[in-house]
């Protein structure tokens, strides 16, 4: 069977995170001054053909450890469809 | 009031996406064979001040709209928390 995984791969949040604020200093020149705080991390779609749900998520998260996300700098939500 | 609202940025489903296509091989290098399409895109979390969660939602929608998709290559989903 085949699962549609998605793996959300966000900036830690005890770090700074340059590209949201550029984006949030970009928004609120464009005049959208109740933009707070932006971080900008990256959303990953993977088909994965699993015998079960539970098992397709354990391989995302395998595959979030050893190549989508960066454990110095980010952390990863795994969410199976 | 203050809300969270994510905004998933992922390239239009007719493109190619050759950064999803270097992600699959590299994870099937990795012994990841039962991995199939991958696509990579963005997701954004903005804090909004907004009288209500509809208020907050246009605002985002406005936001991506006007920097963070580009629709010619790129769709978005908001979702307020």
């Amino acid at each position: 069977m085949t699962f549609s995984v998605q793996v959300k791969v966000m900036p830690l949040k005890e770090l700074l995170d340059p590209q949201g604020k550029a984006v949030m200093s970009g928004l609120r020149n464009l005049g959208l001054q109740s933009v707070g705080d932006v971080r900008v991390g990256k959303n990953i779609t993977l088909q994965v053909e699993a015998e079960s749900a539970e098992q397709a998520r354990l391989l995302a998260e395998e595959a979030s450890k050893k190549l989508l996300a960066n454990p110095v700098m980010e952390y990863f939500e795994v969410s199976v469809q």
